[in-house]
């Protein structure tokens, strides 16, 4: 089973297939970086086109149950998040209306301070605030995980605290391995995946040791040692694949609407775009290879099983219903 | 099994404890007239509150199966409906969301015209729009119910020609017993009921013969006179309870947004308000009088029982759920 915790592609027929050809049978992909709530639900209302054109290829997610059914059709079940809270706007009951809608996954906050926490870019961290605490009740409540792969460390130790149910780092690497702004300290790793979470490995260069040039080798041997560090239960792949995408969109992702100023996020004004993907992963036909490396760095057939989706399926499976009262 | 076509009460507890007493199954509620899509969410979300706050007494329903479940755990299933396409404003991606957000019926209009249909209030009767053929092969696609109670005659009976899935008519009354223009004429009730639709017969005054004043036997009458001619397969009751409104909300029914004028509707400028409900039903524990009415005029127990909820039960079942490709 192959299930990649996040995406953002500019979709296509071309990448669907691709996703077939990879034999990928869930991804969760963003659908909002600022959006409104309106503008989210545009977000959907396109996700429903393309289930309705291309379902042969495709189907949506929104129980682990999909996975299976989405695998029995030869088709890749898409399960649906946001990168910032703003699809819920200054409103706790949008929470459950965007879960009914689909919504599975959460992030308390982008690189700023959001109505519920701080992100990973503010100078201060003033961890989950009045309202992110209630907002955190209610996600556990119906079942939108908790995603804080752009939060502050403070904000993220406290949310995996707070939190009743276990909460996800979606996309992101050991700062130990590569000291990336964006990248979790041990203590962060260790608060998620003590409460039950879920980290998903990142191939986004700029979280990667050598960025572009990182080879598969060392990708492998920093998962390796993250599953002997934190328990390989908790460890699944997120991608961060951006395919396709122009530019202008990680300026969106950047700088939304909150700043008349540029500003380059992981970049630089010298290369203010999309990074070049490694050698070894370019698309969705690529996660045979990354099976392949964690098998040479010495990982068993059950572990790499467990990290290539197995984990990521019980997560869904636990996660993403309302809880029991 | 007794289960209730058209509802617009003034939800409460006291309301939710009645419908138990009545041993109402289902009812379909109203919860927009006017509003625009984001304060449809808002009405949404406020069910959602009473869901979660009143489990004990109802729940949400989606489909005819959440019926049984509601029957086997003594509580009342509540179905989403709309009286005006207003929620999905001009966007027909919003159709699928909002059946995703529980819709199950909507109307093509109110009074008025609208970007799909004609209004029984208009002068002029265009029948449905090129906007209006596209949203009901989307409805019927979805499992939207195209309902026509406040649409005109020409509108309606177009609507039952081009919906490919039967329609409603959920609270309204043959116009040869009372002469309302509300009220539908027989062309209009046999397109409707030839195409394997449902009607569901209005206890609101201003749709009854001799209004408040009506007896519980002139209206048992002619749902027998109704079963005889149209088939008693197709009717059901819509009671179009509006308990405990105020006088204020029946103004934002018929005027919404759209006059600056008064418009006083089926009232008049010498009783604008609601009117009196007849004396034998005033509330939801009056279903039971309603059987032994229907029993009194000579109707059997199984035709009493399909009136009652039996034709509902099956019309939910069959137009509920995405259209078979």
């Amino acid at each position: 089973m192959r299930i990649d915790g996040l995406q953002y592609a500019n979709w296509s027929e071309k990448i669907f297939r691709q996703l077939r050809e990879g034999r990928v049978d869930a991804v969760h992909v963003t659908i909002a970086y600022h959006e409104t709530f309106r503008e989210t639900v545009l977000n959907f209302e396109q996700w429903n086109r393309w289930f309705e054109t291309y379902g042969d290829l495709i189907m949506k997610g929104t129980s682990a149950r999909d996975i299976d059914v989405a695998r029995d059709t030869n088709r890749t079940a898409i399960f649906f998040g946001f990168q910032n809270p703003s699809p819920m706007e200054d409103d706790i009951g949008l929470i459950e209306i965007l879960h009914t809608l689909g919504a599975r996954f959460m992030q308390l906050t982008y690189n700023n301070q959001s109505l519920l926490a701080s992100g990973c870019y503010e100078a201060e961290d003033t961890g989950i605030t009045r309202m992110g605490k209630q907002v955190i009740k209610e996600m556990n409540r119906v079942g939108l995980v908790v995603d804080m792969s752009h939060s502050a460390d403070r904000s993220t130790i406290e949310a995996a605290d707070v939190s009743e149910r276990p909460i996800a780092i979606t996309h992101a690497n050991p700062f130990e391995w590569s000291p990336a702004l964006r990248n979790k300290k041990d203590d962060v790793l260790r608060a998620v995946t003590q409460n039950g979470g879920m980290i998903g490995f990142s191939l986004y260069p700029h979280h990667l040791k050598d960025k572009s040039a990182c080879t598969l080798q060392s990708f492998c041997e920093m998962v390796a040692r993250a599953a002997d560090t934190y328990g390989v239960t908790h460890l699944g792949i997120g991608s961060d694949l951006c395919q396709d995408q122009p530019d202008s969109v990680v300026e969106w992702m950047r700088t939304g609407r909150w700043s008349k100023e540029i500003d380059f996020g992981e970049g630089s004004a010298a290369s203010p775009g999309f990074p070049e993907m490694p050698s070894w992963f370019q698309d969705n036909r690529d996660f045979g290879t990354i099976e392949a490396g964690l098998r040479d760095v010495g990982m068993n057939a059950d572990e790499v099983a467990a990290i290539m989706g197995g984990n990521w399926y019980r997560f869904f499976d636990e996660n993403f219903g309302a809880s029991v009262p």
